[in-house]
């Protein structure tokens, strides 16, 4: 290692941080075209190598509304499992999570989905961010009635929307404070509290009053984000978080990506926070992730190969420091 | 107005923010095509409607070595005067001042330029970093013969650098130590210290730490930054300098841009940081820029149509947030 400057973390961040691939799901449902799956299947396997612990592989979705996940129980069956790798699916009624249920190991790992935006909500789920709160408990309980307990709860547009403008912070609370009380009351472990910027409308200082807001609320939860790069503040939010300590996002390889319901605008700026460039700010950082960047980088430009179009993505395009670092050596 | 939270600047922060726009210069200089004038003239007139109160318009430098701004001297009289607005040049010798002097009502912004990296002045200049400093007094000189003061004196490749890896952060220090020290001796005023990262090697902690070592060598001085957003982490850099209180900063429209040669990589991650994405930061912040975001995102798409593919801003892409929140009155 030639570093010549120091690589201890600062204080407040932490010294791991874990991160969760969502671009094989967000990235292939945002596009209209249905790509092959076993070029799908390959990005999985080359990202299983990678060091990433967990891996978005599909959704279990209408495939009237989301024809190009139609076919994720056969893309669980074509990926090679690497041991250590969980793979779990995003599913949004009980069908979908039946059928994860009857797909190959499937990791499940239960959500409760929480909409801070009302309109939102009728857009996704064609109801009010209130009915689907409601709708949580049940879920609790069907989660539990199979064996698990939850892995996370989301509340999503928690800073703004596009369909609804500004969420104020006091609305977000709320939501998180109900998820508390309503775990404590079902008598079920709190899970780990994502913050999800869905529609870009998140800025540094409003993500760290959030975290401490959230953190005021549950000392003891453990706080992860989605981030979604839509107006380009992704990485400078993901670092606003780290420096309260969250040790946990959600990103996408290259950047693929993007909730096709979520945006307005041009879907080529939609995707979540570049998972490379995520994890190469880290290392820089001194702050560990048990990725192997050069992997990561190498996926990253298999998935550009697949769209076909230049992603967003800019350390797959540059490269990582250390190769420089190794020539001066 | 319909915003819902509060828009007060978080201490630390400055209230108002400068940009300078580089666009126009960095990002036709990269380019292996050159763009037709009346379209580079296009750009600036756009960019003068912006509120941005300077535009460095284009480089003297050898037609040889840089073909694409071999016509300055001719786009400095196609361009529209917006009143309020400086217009500015790069030149690297005697001879490039000279024309910037000849040539048509440019706002001459004398720098110092220095390297932390020998072997980037190598590559630039032809001479080592200590040569390249050791020149600097005879620009003081020579500005001051002319009846300038100076502008701003930059540390280029103040982290890191392509050639050479990392840099120590004492050995920017010293040269920010010898300007100070150069200035005083020679009887100048202190110009505006300009911290760039040519190449992309920062962390926001590392530009934290950089800024406050700055400040404690001159803390009457106004510094700057010059940021390139070669591995996807400008706008964190960014938005950590500004948490330093810093309030200048060079950017790149549409993020165009970049040093010819600075990168080993792929010129199409190695550009500024993206005006609109940075003067967006600061509005979603409450931070005043005097710049109409509006019309800046429409000279980016402008910017993106001349060079015919896709650039790297964001904001450009999915819009600003202004409209979202008019929609909701």
């Amino acid at each position: 290692m030639t570093r010549s400057i120091p690589l201890k973390p600062m204080d407040g961040f932490p010294k791991f941080v874990e991160f969760r691939e969502e671009g094989p799901r967000e990235g292939f449902q945002i596009e209209k075209t249905i790509y092959p799956l076993d070029q799908r299947a390959k990005l999985i396997d080359l990202l299983s190598e990678t060091g990433l612990r967990r891996i978005q592989v599909g959704s279990f979705v209408s495939p009237k509304y989301v024809p190009q996940m139609a076919d994720t129980a056969e893309l669980f069956d074509r990926i090679k499992r690497k041991p250590g790798v969980e793979y779990t699916a995003l599913w949004l009624n009980e069908k979908g999570f039946r059928q994860a249920l009857a797909a190959r190991d499937v990791h499940i790992d239960p959500r409760l989905l929480l909409y801070a935006s009302d309109a939102f909500s009728q857009h996704n789920n064609n109801c009010s961010a209130k009915a689907m709160q409601a709708r949580q408990r049940d879920w609790i309980t069907l989660y539990r009635d199979a064996g698990y307990d939850l892995d996370s709860a989301y509340v999503m547009a928690a800073f703004g929307c596009n369909f609804e403008g500004d969420i104020p912070p006091e609305k977000t609370h709320d939501i998180f404070r109900w998820v508390i009380r309503t775990c404590a009351e079902m008598d079920a472990p709190l899970p780990n509290l994502f913050i999800a910027d869905t529609m870009g409308w998140a800025t540094p200082e409003a993500v760290k009053r959030m975290i401490g807001a959230v953190r005021d609320l549950a000392p003891e939860a453990r706080i992860g984000m989605h981030i979604h790069d839509t107006r380009g503040l992704g990485i400078a939010n993901l670092h606003a978080a780290m420096s309260m300590g969250v040790d946990l996002f959600e990103t996408s390889i290259a950047g693929l990506g993007g909730c096709p319901f979520a945006g307005h605008g041009h879907a080529r700026a939609a995707g979540n926070v570049c998972t490379e460039d995520a994890v190469f700010l880290c290392h820089e950082m001194g702050i560990e992730t048990g990725i192997n960047l050069e992997k990561l980088i190498e996926a990253a430009r298999f998935a550009e190969d697949i769209i076909g179009t230049p992603l967003m993505g800019r350390v797959m395009q540059s490269g990582g420091l250390d190769a420089y670092r190794k020539r001066q050596t």
